[in-house]
């Protein structure tokens, strides 16, 4: 996905400093830097534990994009990995003017805003219904807003001004947990293997419904009988007709054979029933939290996200369920960056002071 | 676990007839009976798909302890079951005086509020450091509550007074969840099994903490470096030292050695993690639910806690962590009991009344 922001030649090179921005999260650790005189930003990936493909990214753009100059660069780190990190960079490129560390906080609010005001076409919201739509954010609604980070875990922050903001809650449950439960379940080695996996799924061979505790609607409170009363509810069922009773089985039985008893779950049903249970739960908490703290707007930024529409349209569906049409999901094309963005232009404006 | 109430010779039977109470949930199915002049309730559960069994032991109580008499019977039902299974029940019991359907969230609140006003030493509250207390509900200060039930799903009731009450919300994340996909993952068949592990498991081995991400704490926003960040964040990890590199990898590599890669992972600290996530989430909808409703006791039910000191201590420390200390989390000696025992009292009064 080619993510590169044109931005008026030059622009991006007030100095004769070349700025390499960094985001090392818990999964992923994300690139920002501007190739020369291209007036063009650049956006990279790597997986966090590929360590040694991340320097030589790092290697490479500076000799591709500055001629191999380490003498006129600055690398400019936030998330975790910039404190975890941090010696191992220093070994890795003594010779670069510096290595600063950023506040992850400070540098996603500042990308996010800076997405937010400056980038044509960036925020939009999207359903599976209504499909995507751009949205033109009218600068003074924009404050307070809410911005829910999903990468590895989730963070949740509330936004008063582009300097007032505070981390209101977070949780656990995020892209990591996502990936990691699938993994281990279906043997999966690549995020897109189980993202395909989740698109062509059907849910409700795993999950119990209302309708399957019910038989029908539970009318008084609301529930329609299609909604998800328990993720993954119907799989430790036992299933007493294809199964010998309980004294039948022998000490002989092994493991293998009480395995697949429940392998006949298959990995696309799994798949879309935790990108379900994941992103709804996000979606829930994210209301709740715009509830207590009266925000009407949330931005989802992070890269669990990954520009997948089930994802979007679960986390657009949550907010709009909880919040009875009250509250807004808005979604940026560059997701993932917000931390790098922020990073890249702290050093922006500390190279034009300098 | 005998949870056998004795309260008063003979008080349970108010007349000639024999009652059973019913509530059918999603996954368990639990029963309430009082045995002839006994002046005794007893509590039973069978697994909901067990239907056959369950059906035996109603018959069997009857038998036992109503001389097998159906004409002088009464079945009052509540939970979901009660609509879904409602002709098996009058097929399979066609001599009974009738049976009732009983409206869930109803009888979820008459047996709440009976446990915490009737029966001494019924509610406390737990952590790992405290220990087990006892709570002498101080009757003014009990309502407006919150109850969490937890079964196969959660669902969040608020209650000002014991006829004023409503659903604020719920969760697809409950207990079928942690034991559908604990059961995918280890093969496990029984709960008994995933408790123990969780007992003994260590989930630092497979969720990503504060300072795995850091090196160290984040202090600037209060997360010690042992806080879970991501739970699972570390399997879907590629270890690249022990792995061969991506280009090394054959076509035949076949989907057992890719799923033995992540096989490193033990049942123990899977179920730890996985229980820890679970309760962890519940606590923290929970928290935020009694903050928007401005509630500050809440109690939790539902078959999914079992006594289960890990699962309290866990629901403890959310309600604790969230509300620094502002709310408090109770818990009941008869957690599952709740919709059964109020869908008996309903019974004793309607036939008091005849």
């Amino acid at each position: 996905m080619n993510k590169d922001i044109e931005y008026g030649t030059g622009s991006w090179r007030n100095s004769s400093i070349f700025t390499i921005a960094i985001d090392i999260g818990g999964s992923l650790a994300k690139v920002i830097f501007s190739p020369l005189h291209l007036g063009r930003l650049r956006f990279e990936t790597v997986e966090t534990e590929r360590l040694k493909e991340f320097m030589q990214l790092l290697h490479d753009i500076i000799n591709k994009y500055n001629n191999g100059s380490q003498k006129s660069t600055i690398i400019i780190a936030t998330g975790g990995g910039a404190y975890k990190f941090y010696d191992l960079l220093q070994e890795e490129f003594p010779d670069v003017i510096s290595i600063k560390r950023e506040d992850e906080m400070q540098c996603l609010i500042k990308g996010l805003d800076f997405f937010i005001h400056e980038i044509p076409e960036e925020v939009f919201t999207y359903n599976d219904i209504d499909g995507e739509h751009i949205v033109v954010p009218e600068h003074a609604k924009v404050y307070p807003y809410m911005l829910v980070n999903i990468g590895s875990g989730v963070s949740i922050l509330k936004v008063d001004s582009p300097n007032k903001f505070s981390r209101v809650g977070g949780s656990s449950l995020g892209g990591g947990t996502l990936w990691g439960l699938l993994s281990l379940i279906t043997g999966a080695r690549t995020y897109d293997e189980m993202l395909s996996w989740a698109h062509r799924g059907d849910n409700t061979n795993v999950d119990m419904l209302v309708g399957d505790i019910y038989g029908s609607d539970y009318g008084k409170i609301g529930l329609k009988s299609t909604n998800i009363a328990s993720s993954f509810g119907k799989v430790f069922q036992r299933g007493t007709q294809h199964e010998p009773e309980q004294d039948e089985i022998s000490a002989e039985t092994s493991t293998k054979d009480i395995q697949a008893r429940y392998r006949k779950f298959n990995n696309a049903d799994i798949s879309k029933s935790l990108l379900y249970a994941i992103s709804n739960n996000i979606g829930q908490i994210a209301y709740l939290q715009a509830k207590v703290h009266n925000v009407q707007n949330i931005y989802f930024g992070g890269s669990y996200i990954w520009g997948h529409l089930t994802t979007m349209n679960t986390l657009s569906y949550a907010i709009n369920f909880w919040s009875q049409g009250g509250k807004q999901a808005f979604f940026l094309k560059h997701e993932g960056y917000l931390g790098a963005m922020g990073a890249f232009l702290n050093a922006q404006e500390q190279t034009a002071n300098n």
